[in-house]
């Protein structure tokens, strides 16, 4: 790391911040057993993540009005119950389910290294997440962000430019006092085209036994580190 | 307080959450001082506070066209710069004054007390200072929001309905699942026509010796309280 230092970090967090996958398995399948429906959650969790870019896809090429991230997901969600046969799910368990993404839990390092971020620099997310669904999360995950950039206050998803270069200016900073970390070099590479410094550290383990992309940084990122703690510990918080 | 609580409560800031008027006074006589730069800062602290609600209303009523708080307070400084007759300002003096509202310090019950109402509801700023503002405010004097609304988020100035509504919108609650905590009572007032739950606490010496009104709730607030510490006692927080 040279010596220029952002002003603010802002995180991707699906897969970098939370393990999507594993709360959401974990959550669902406590869930099934409870009102006694069985089903393929694990299957079920891994086709609605592949429903995710696909559906915010036709929002970004404008084929559909802006629509908000929980709401694509309940899209997603009635169309694959139905593919997967899955029966006697009430409307409020489809909103509870829904709603599972609002309560993924944390990787293990990311709580303590965003606490150490936190004393130093501006972090919040910027996210596909819509703000309630971050803030929510927030709660849930006990991530402590000064501040939250949801894909709802640009109306648009990443990795279009306004959501990049929004931050920048509500946050009053040029976009290279910004930076943007993620476990994601595809998100990174569209953040450094806007300007923005870039941190990567990987989550292997985020599509679980569908990984396929991501195990290591692809370009020189301003920072490549191990996870967030060591993130940290790179920018001397 | 009856059994309804809210999902979220959002703060004025200005005067309600920050004692802005001791702040800036503390803050500009230190550093006319280290500059050598001689003025009434107290009476120029109350004509810059003066100049707020007008320099809002010409955006309100479409007189000029959408401007963030900052640059609103940085056109009534250079304005009362000139009418005060204070001498030897750079402009990298007028920036720093400027940023005078982004280095407010909190009246002392209030981490303390939205420490308290954090662990058990979405806490925020609903102000007339933009994000940047708010944000660096919150670091400055350790406020823990959850999240952050700006003005310029809504692209309106309270008491528009845009800005009440739109963050009952952006957390996805009804307007009667938000809380508005002012020691405004014309706020609260308009807060309420919204749809919103209400809670009150006097700011007395807010204004110092010029202080007006807001001395006591005008209205049936859902809460009137003592300050922020007795609003989480009242909410169970």
């Amino acid at each position: 790391m040279g010596a220029k230092q952002p002003v603010a970090i802002v995180f991707d967090t699906f897969g970098s911040v939370v393990d999507w996958r594993g709360s959401l398995i974990a959550d669902l399948t406590a869930y099934g057993a409870t009102r006694g429906i069985a089903a393929d959650w694990t299957a079920l969790v891994d086709a609605w993540r592949a429903a995710y870019h696909p559906s915010m896809e036709r929002v970004r090429k404008n084929e559909v009005p802006w629509t908000k991230l929980d709401d694509l997901h309940r899209g997603s969600l009635d169309m694959l119950v139905e593919k997967f046969g899955i029966e006697g799910l009430t409307e409020q368990d489809l909103r509870h389910i829904n709603l599972g993404w609002h309560r993924l839990n944390a990787w293990p390092d990311a709580v303590a290294g965003l606490t150490r971020l936190k004393w130093r620099f501006i972090i919040g997310p910027l996210s596909n997440g819509n703000l309630a669904l971050l803030t929510k999360m927030a709660k849930h995950a006990g991530l402590p962000w000064d501040v939250v950039f949801g894909s709802d206050l640009f109306g648009h998803y990443k990795p279009d430019p306004e959501t990049y270069l929004g931050v920048a200016k509500l946050l009053d900073v040029a976009p290279g006092e910004l930076m943007m970390a993620a476990a994601h070099n595809g998100d990174l590479a569209h953040a450094r085209e806007c300007g923005l410094m870039t941190a990567f550290f990987p989550r292997t383990t985020e599509y679980g036994p569908h990984q396929k992309r991501d195990y290591a940084a692809e370009q020189d990122w301003d920072v490549v580190a191990l996870d967030i703690e060591d993130l940290a510990s790179q920018l001397g918080a």
